[in-house]
């Protein structure tokens, strides 16, 4: 039994509410049940040196929590002075997610970053920030094509990720909180609109599991893609 | 004329939604105009050790701007690796302005921490602030109260605070972006519900200033917090 | 047909080398192919502030590449000030693999540190390193057991780890620095002795890949996984 | 009374001694009382590359204490691998100061660094430290003018600044450190040869104040500002 | 010739002016020519948590270059946010010199930190602050004694240092700028009261040396060694 | 008596193996007994922005020790975020005694980096990597010559290093960590193939010391190097 009461195969309440800013070239505020994650899409028409000169642009992320989205509070990482290993690691995440469903030579010479922070946390939150970030950068990318600043759609498909895990030896869609911190394996699945896969990550934490574990993970992650392709369809249309 | 067309004496809409979030002892999203900032108020029943051993509490700011907040995009604090000197300063502001209202000694030895991070900008970020944080601690203390974990109310007055400035000349109310970019001088007050003031910062810009626009701007302020003195009052009650 | 001539399920030559440093507890120098990883296990009769007290122990892993371990030399971290994402990703996987083998209540209040230094770089470090840290470790742990300072052998099973990748539209075992960095999609599994996944971490770097392909991909690591089984084995008798 | 014997509008003996050092631009060692601040000003022919194309020129500074210019030695901030809060906010209203009193056009494309560090502490460094970068600010220029590199003078007015505060209810003039860890409040005023205001700090520290302690201090400051000005014109001729 | 017109053996004018700031229990402004170095020796009842409950004591050294003690101004190392190299060797040279006079078992579980912070530099800062320092250190030692903190002195020597270097071919005693910077070879030498010595520090500049050059330099360094301790013993009686 | 058994003049095994790692334009890994340094010659094409256009190249080291190098771990200096002031002396040390026999106009505008990073540490590592670099930058500037990038040999001479020291009274050559911790002084020899002195660096640790100890210890470096010497004539033919 999970402790939300919920069955297995069943996610949370999928928000999204786009325009939450109104400075960002895209934004939304998207919830994953209580897991609330502002995502704003920034477009530069500059690149990092490493990146110039090659007739393409760039896509990358960046994540971070505010204090207290946690149960108890948190140090602020401006303030400790470096980004955590775990933080580095999700925004690199989120930046090579959304490159998959981007054609960079159809974007020009410019740089798009996509800025996730986590208002409240219940579990999930480097995934909704993937799901909200592509809400953010189409509608960033919407503007850019309103402008003829690009003649083509540098989007190739939609992105979106979800997590799922073994909790108390079930397979379960969607970990909160009070899952996520005693599975005894935890995976995040990016997935893509034509079914394909661009990251599975899956992790044991307290026991290792076997194939058709992994296997049954990746069919709740469909589900809960399918779930999140129709929010961000709506948020955007 | 004000480039928003408002009266020098005019205030922009104040909004305060308390429980924005749910973790935090005491939290809101209070608005100034197109300015919002998520403020939380965080009860730690411990002091960094300096503090300890003393029989009273601490009362600190913390503050942040989403890097997106702003009109183009400003690079991560915790990226960079450091806190800029202008959050620093404002953090600084934060924390003494709260506690010019908070009798430490009735705190007990626990730690409340004022995070204000700020979701959108548009001029006076500090200022709603402190405005908004002073609602997260009272929220806060009054769980304190509440569950008896101290006996006598450690919050003496309310607090708010608002910038003014001379714009073309005019001492107005309340600067905006648009006229906080452009002001001869700026001035941030700090007012407690007494009258009594407790932070006066007016700094020159573009032009020095005399005692008397000091006044004006004084006066102006006077009338702003007690806008916001009202808005806060009805938030926690 | 693969750079260097190798079948699609043909690993590279594996070789142990246990002892390689004197002072360390237990190591070895583990090679795959070119690629070359001092491996270090050093034993700690003490634990970091947050984990003391619990009654049991912690196992860790620190990574690191020379700076001209690669084709082109990079800056020092040290130099730098700061360890990259990437190198703190794989020191987290790496802790993260060898914990999935260890009970560590068994360990007592101690710490085993595994450093992986990389001295010569030719794809597959990561996986490297954890196959290689894993002899150390087992050598270490036999120090404690021989020395009867824990009375249980706190390791359950073996772990070895080994890249795999989709390499222009075919899946191939054992990626070295040519292919891995022209693949459409790169895997690195963990896998434990009794055939149980530990972790899977599949990226789609040029294309998107199916379930049928990570399939695949696991098989292949399979393959390997039993070949580095069979080295470790040979390294520690 | 004042632990010093100081009447309540008497400030302590002003000294400031030129060309303290040979090198720079511009030099003085001023001390109010106990307080010891070496000012230099160094003039380098290049700006940094966010204010370079502008035909204007800029003017900052820069605040450190020795280690041991206070009762107990404090950690060098170079040690500890940054610069406080408090540092920060001090030479940012350094710069602020004395760019009030500097036509940035008539200086050209060049910097001017005013760097103030501290000798010895007994209250009122910020405002030593203001009133005597002036000074250095004025010798450098000077060399400007002589050697012809710039035709017209920058420097529109004198700048100076002192503290005053509220000491066991008494306002009063130039706190020295006894006073300044008391004071119920504790302002800073920089003010112009004019007579106007360039900033004012004014900040409850055991107490809030009110309008007519405000003025009340003001008018302190005035009076102590005109005999900075007086040492500094005798300084400089 | 040298370019200041001194003979080989020729120093610069010593000069050591006590007490130069009041806080410290010893303090002295050194001057070597026109390089003054600001040396303060701060006690503190504490170690830090390394050397606790040895029954013995610590010396040490910081040190520092004002932004513009040089010709140009170089960049403050705080706002860097790190002491460069130079710096760091500099300051383990001016602890060790001063340990090697130093009886820590008689100094008790207390640290002196001897300061040393270059106010103008012409060559030789660090010389001139180890043997400026070693005047604090008397200075406050002598404190310790007259409070009978402690009974029996733990200086055992004067210390004492030099720089002599090759110029032009010849050796020549106490090099200023112009001559550091054109040097073939350059020597500091740090010498103790009974004529041993506690480091050597002699390297290539230009061009290598021989032994008989060496031998050279360590009696050019004799011979300002001397004049050094004779000013010190000045200094303090 | 030496803890080794050896005689005082008798120096450990030197060894050097060319070619260890396949990357580098040169690399060796040199021992001196116990003691391992692997190190690498890396040519790259660009200097940094100080050092262009002057029509010359630039030679420089860096320095590392792995984490378990040494009897007990010591911590990452990268995952610490700053090198220490010893990491930095050495690394200093390295380039100035590589630079001792480069002609740096014959190189032309390119820098060769000697990384010196310890596997394992038993004393006498700063001198073991400068004797090793030399080897690798001989190897590296060979493919230089040999691919008719350059058309001189810049390297002019053989340079090698040796530590000598106090230990227990006797004057004893190449000490291990057993008499290196315990020496009475310590010193560092930087020799040149033409008999030569690049640096001494001699440092009182528990006792000062005389000019004929200094000189006794200098004619002890003449011979270790003299070995030194013949092994790196060996290696490298």
């Amino acid at each position: 039994m999970r402790p939300s009461g919920r069955a297995p195969d069943e996610m949370r309440a999928i928000t999204i509410e786009t325009g939450f800013t109104k400075h960002a070239e895209g934004s939304c505020l998207i919830s994953f049940g209580d897991t609330r994650v502002l995502c704003t899409a920034s477009i530069e028409e500059r690149l990092p040196p490493w990146l110039r000169g090659k007739g393409e642009g760039w896509v990358t992320g960046e994540y971070s929590m505010l204090p207290r989205a946690t149960h108890t509070r948190g140090s602020r990482e401006a303030a400790r002075g470096k980004q955590s290993g775990r933080t580095q690691e999700i925004q690199r995440l989120i930046g090579r997610s959304l490159r998959a469903v981007v054609d960079l030579t159809k974007l020009g010479e410019r740089q798009i970053t996509l800025d996730c922070d986590v208002i409240q946390a219940d579990g999930g939150t480097r995934t909704a920030s993937i799901s909200g970030a592509w809400v953010a950068l189409r509608l960033a990318v919407n503007t850019l094509l309103e402008q003829k600043l690009i003649s083509e759609d540098p989007i190739t498909q939609k992105v979106a990720a979800i997590s799922c895990g073994v909790y108390q030896g079930t397979p379960v869609l969607d970990l909160d909180y009070d899952e996520d911190s005693n599975a005894d394996a935890d995976a995040n699945f990016v997935l893509i609109g034509d079914g394909n896969i661009a990251e599975v990550q899956a992790t044991a934490e307290g026991a290792t599991y076997d194939e058709e574990a992994l296997l049954r993970l990746l069919r709740l992650a469909r589900m809960g893609c399918d779930g999140i392709f129709a929010a961000q369809e709506k948020a955007v249309s």
